[in-house]
């Protein structure tokens, strides 16, 4: 059984843009650009609401990448996991 | 051998749409999109219901992202699953 | 060792289409659709055999979808596989 | 570790186009399709002779489906495969 | 469980990206190109500081390669990281 | 832990390229052709230099197929890898 490893950097950081309802870009490999909030995320997928509210299932599998929307928005949320991603490798 | 986790969100999401016989579209990988219903799941793959009835026996691995057709109509199967969502991570 | 969970609704539809000689269309990830009939299965590929009869090795992973070629055809291997999937949730 | 299931009907298949030497195409999921003669296979990989005999190792995961060349040619070491096959669903 | 094996040579080598900062290019399997300072890694994603420092979280399985942006720069990191990977197979 | 199996035929001969500085060919998924020599190989990735020895750290799951660029240069590699392969289906 795949274990979902909420301690991960990438798991917390997607967990904060949940918190604070970061409005995100989200690239699927179909090139495919996604924006809307981060309502919730599974060991498989991860679900955005888009501008009308609607909901997005969207498989971890199928994404590139994820960012802020605005690039700014996010930091707050991007600034508290980068605490603890360092400490793996001293 | 991979289990079949029941519990997770996105698998009870999708099991919501059975039960509401959600109409969803689905983007595979390919850009193709899929109208129809979910008629059942496995680890492996999701069997949609075309509008002729017939049945498209998907591979997961090739799925980007499900949402209810008309975006309303499957909001209830919705409500529900986030509702257990947050506790994972308190 | 991966094991082949031949009691997966998934694994028994298409076993469904290999005791009928169902005529199915196989989408694949390069868009390539193939038709033929279903020769035999394992946990990695799927065997076709074409119009002609020759055999393509088919790898899981680079199939999209499988659906009854004439939609009609395949349902009789396709309604004995619906009724045990609902189970799984119950 | 992933172990090589060499029982597989799908490895028994390209173990069958190596000690027949057959002359097979392969479709990869860049839709480039190679011809040659199968090599070795590892759980992985498969190498692959050109036509000048210069090996091509290529990932499995990037195989979409290997056949026959002719189409003919190959069918003694299929038809090999395919009577231990059935016995899996007995 | 999936382990984070940090003494990997590939994991080694974007952690010496880390600590000298070096400008690098990821290519993604969308054939984007992207530019920046690798932030984070961990076994699912990599957080690329874009030349704004937004944070882009990327999915390592939607990456191709990664190289020092001007080939030169990142070669201290490079040197580091061979030293060991050659006594895997003596 | 996914364990580098270092026996295999297919981790082999690209231990002989390195050993053997073969000029080698790799394509991508994104069909992007890197020519260059295998610096050092472990499960997740291959580092090649390019041309003017700059380092390209390449995912496994990103490439298509691995060859020698002449096609004749790393036949001696080639070869001692073949001699174990034929034996694990005796």
């Amino acid at each position: 059984m795949t274990e979902f490893q909420t301690g991960l950097p990438s798991v917390r950081q997607i967990q904060g843009f949940i918190k604070e309802a970061t409005l995100v870009q989200m690239r699927l490999l179909t090139n495919e650009l996604l924006t809307g909030r981060v309502r919730w995320q599974d060991q498989h997928c991860i679900c955005l609401l888009d501008d009308t509210d609607n909901p997005i299932v969207i498989w971890r599998h199928a994404i590139a990448y994820i960012k802020p929307e605005s690039g700014g928005g996010g930091n707050r949320a991007v600034a508290s996991v980068e605490s603890q991603t360092v400490n793996i490798f001293q």
